[in-house]
């Protein structure tokens, strides 16, 4: 790689599905004067990478051309363009990976997250970050206090995705706030639901170690709840009218043992689980908030008559508006949510593939994986 | 009925499911100071009245003894308590057919649409309106303008739930709204979305008939559009996913027959029909509102992940909040609404059952059907 | 001017306090490949414009060196960069005046109105548009429906300063609106406010016939009043405790006058005068809103423990947010607000320091003074 | 006092203009059914009761007749109506004076602070709360939990007070927040505020002892500021556009000293001190909020154009809506917010007279007073 004074630019590339491989791509070199070019330091995986990796497209999008992977990264700028005023050569930053396209009607309105022509890292046609330089907009940098670590600006990216949730769900002071799900997305919207001043923030999830995590470890939750399966006979076939009863029962009984009254003020599920979104509207007091924070099948049961009658606001959740980034890097930087509690796994840039290999088995053991950058020689 | 100088008070009770009777109930007698005694003038039917005659339920609320059947009433003030100062003896009024408690969270907030504890006409165990005489707060009666009919006052209640749905749905000047169905309800929301301004209102509905009230006569629909059915073989079984790919397709459709863009701001869904309601989800814009306002089965195949990208805010409308009822006696006094082009049927108290029994049959061209109320002697 | 092959571009030039000249500028080309050219068509005189040339400065904003003056125009595009997706060449635009960074938080928040490296038309030290060839963002700018005059589109200027207004007073369909002020903002908040569905307007002026113009030719304000002038005795020093109680009395009267009861619940001042403001505050019912839209003086003594006992929510207006200038274009389309009317006087490009000098003598009979473009040969 | 098997109901009497008197009145009985007695434990004494002893009036409340004092108070539920669902007899509970009429618009709204019948503990012509035993509605009694004491119980009203404020301002996570006045509501204010998440909060006061106990004691102040007071030569007159200049140059200081950039998200004024209001409205980033909680004189010079250029949200806040008072005691009862280091002097029953001289008094030293209440004999 690299030669005759060009710098190299070496990179985790997905060229088709599960066909991963490090190469060297050129260099980005600023055109643009609002632009940085950041030395990347660290880098976490998320679900939807691997997704990518193994399936090859994620709803509309689709993995056409080779693309570098990664978005939730942090790094030191090493070059800034002409017009960049919040930034200089050196700063450590936290990089938000979606740069939309500023003209468009969402962008002017600051729901850029629902820009059509956001340039959104490692989703295709674009690079990701898991290359030793990448260029992107300075406003989508922000610049990290000296006591945090590049560990620490990395995952910023969850949670401001953790924000971003909390401020669909309007989670608001004094609040009750059940969370479904306590993997690193559900772990993290609790503890910012707790740094947001929540009265009661209980987490619910089947791993009695993740639980205890939240409880003991984070201190996100006040309490948490492992919901009972609902029986099934050998054989017996899916019943949705039987589940749904089910889940009106588990409902009433993280009522009762929580003394939750109506119900909690906000329900977020960060599952995508048909009977936690079912359990969750069922759970939710009346005009309450209840937010889908999760994905997983296109289609589930929904119980669309209770979710009527008790007023709820239903919102979906995706990506982060205006103010959530900067948000993330705050509550991190105040030390009030502490994501590298959640780091299991680290991983050398070179072990790149390994590393996506472990998020890819998953186990109740695996929650954060961390991808070193590429060292300056 | 009636003697001896005790006034009767004649009623249409509904004693059993599928059983009710003209009967005379004691006449009510001023106990509480804040209340007032109303003679009913005119009463409209809604599907609920019809569903407690026919089943005898809905919801948690039971039939288990006799009630006297209607909510929607206008009528005269005969008699008022002694604190009374809104309302004196001879004023028309429109009655607001739920009393809350005061008292609870819900309603001390001004969501009194949630408290457990109100009073709402004819939901078991409280009678409803149907007689003679009715007695309820001052405070949820609503003079009526001179140039306004008793009939005009008992419709303030259906143009009061299409208020509340576009409250709900946050329908505000300049917005493009869609809304599934064009019965009575699905009309009305369409005329208050109107009266409050929308650029462009679409009516969905099958019957052609109805369409044609709603673009030409109500002109509350700007543009109409009869969904296509989904196709389906003889002896093919339903499929879930077939549904889902084909209210997407609709959703389509509707966007390029009236250039919607990105979408409507609102949609509101008046039907309860699973699939009206995926077609209405796929049909949002990003970041838009869809309000479930008609209720049909108790769980539908959802769109989840679709309603979590777009970043939808879905919510549910039950009853009035404070300041609807109001604003529905408003826009039907200035004729912005003007709900009587809807009344298809008008009986007299004595034919009340009749009554009932043509809204039970239904059809396309039955919408408001009005009841008479006992007249003095 | 002009010569050789190279394009003309005669402007009106602001090149010192008092001094103004039609002078050749070079025509703009196009370097930013979102950009636009507009051949001006129309363009409206705004008090701005001529307190820039009759003063040189606006707060900060300070002129040092010269300056095309205009900002409220619409003309045709005549040329388009590369990446220009919403305008052709030939289409007839509104111009909304100021292009803001779209890099700064308030950018990407959508409060694009408070970024304050905002290129704003005829804002020192940026050209306005009173040029043959305006440059400017095809974003920010607006195409014209076919039936639609250059003239309409210029005004689409001021009626979006009214829906800006009206936004931040949050007018809703309903409410009792006060109005201070019928001069030209005047006029169109009322023309706004009535096309938002308000239920009652009400214009204060002490011109007879502009208030005659609000109620019979615009038809916005459903009712006015000439509040009376507070008594003053020869050679009697202003009094500010006998101001604060006149303006209260005044409020009292208004409220009299229309049976308003609690008050209305938004009052809109567009006029910057201290004993309108007094009476506002006083005039505004508890929780309702109070919005400063024009300005006058820097300071005024001010009913602040009336304000806060009341509850109120007093919101200051500038130039326009996301949304509100398409909105705007969309009200004069649809005709709900039809601003020419406001037009007493047109120029040729040629007679433009006419046109200001008859905005600048001003009085109750010019209203909206309009300057033809430059026309092609 | 007393006799006879009557119980005796001694209570400290306002009975004309700084006349008070201990004296007996009757026991209250209950008549109304969601009632309740309290016997009252402990009663702080805020501003409003000295001004009513001092001057007889605030606003349009004016003292006719004898009314008992005092308003913030806790203690233990003798008695209860025979619909009382949430209180049991032995209930220890905070109490909120204000008892709403629930029925007009503000109560049905959720407004019912706004509330013209509102029967306000010592507000004239209403009785206070100091007496040994006090009626009052149920559901405006907050259960304390265990751990707390009456003292806690009573402090509650203060912090309501600052719950609301806070509210009012839309006070978020990771905002900056500066308050003026560092007396208990500013201090209060500031506790509310930092429970509620914001980054950073300022306290601004003259007196170096109360800075002290914001940034060391409570903690609430992340810095303190005491602004610097205006220059004046012996026998300068009074000249307003000197303080306003004044005003603007302490705002930019105080950005200065904490790198505050455009400026605090929300200020609070707890002072009703006209040079801190224009100081605030000067220090407030474009697009806040700023909220008048302190009262003082009725008419202050306000920089108008500031306000309406910056794009200001302007808030009075008064009293306490729906959902402030519990959320209050939630906050006590958390230990986020501690009231009671603010007790500076605690005085028995016999000696309120004593206790309300040390709060007209007044002084650097003199925060919450507090009057115990009558004991059992």
């Amino acid at each position: 790689m690299g030669d005759l004074g060009q710098e190299s630019n070496p990179s985790f590339v997905l060229r088709a599905v599960k066909d991963v491989k490090l190469e060297d791509i050129p260099k980005p070199t600023i055109t643009d004067p609002y632009d940085v070019i950041v030395h990347i330091g660290q880098t976490g995986i998320c679900g939807s990478d691997v997704h990518y990796w193994q399936r090859g497209r994620i709803g509309d999008f689709i993995l056409e051309s080779p693309i570098v992977l990664g978005h939730e990264s942090a790094g030191t700028v090493v070059d800034i363009g002409s017009k960049v005023k919040n930034l200089k050569v050196g700063d450590r930053v936290a990089i938000e990976p979606g740069v939309p396209c500023r003209h468009c009607d969402y962008c002017r309105s600051g729901s850029y997250n629902l820009c059509p022509d956001t340039v959104f890292a490692a989703t295709p046609p674009h690079n990701g970050t898991l290359s030793k330089f990448y260029k992107t907009a300075a406003d989508y940098c922000y610049p990290l206090a000296d006591h945090l670590t590049l560990e620490d600006g990395a995952l910023c990216e969850p949670v401001a995705v953790a924000v971003q949730v909390c401020k669909v769900g309007n989670v608001r002071p004094g609040q009750t706030v059940v969370v479904f799900g306590c993997g690193p997305i559900g772990l993290l919207v609790q503890c910012v639901a707790k740094a947001y001043a929540a009265k009661k923030v209980i987490g619910i999830d089947m791993s009695a170690s993740r639980m205890e995590l939240a409880k003991s470890v984070l201190k996100c939750a006040d309490e948490t709840f492992a919901p009972p399966r609902m029986p099934k006979a050998d054989g017996e076939a899916y019943d949705a009218d039987k589940e749904s009863e089910w889940s009106a029962k588990v409902a009433a009984q993280i009522k009762d043992a929580f003394n939750l009254g109506e119900g909690p003020d906000v329900v977020i599920d960060a599952t995508g689980a048909q009977s936690c979104i079912q359990t969750g509207v069922n759970l939710c007091k009346k005009g309450g908030t209840y937010v889908q924070a999760g994905m997983g099948k296109e289609n589930i049961i929904f119980p669309i008559t209770t979710a009527c009658i008790r007023d709820l606001t239903i919102r979906g959740s995706i990506r982060y508006t205006a103010g959530v980034y900067s948000a993330a890097v705050d509550l991190v930087a105040s030390g009030k949510v502490d994501p590298k509690v959640l780091i299991t796994h680290r991983y050398s840039f070179e072990k790149a593939e390994e590393a996506f290999e472990t998020v890819r088995k998953g186990g109740e053991h695996v929650l954060k994986v961390i991808i070193e950058g590429v060292k300056d020689n």
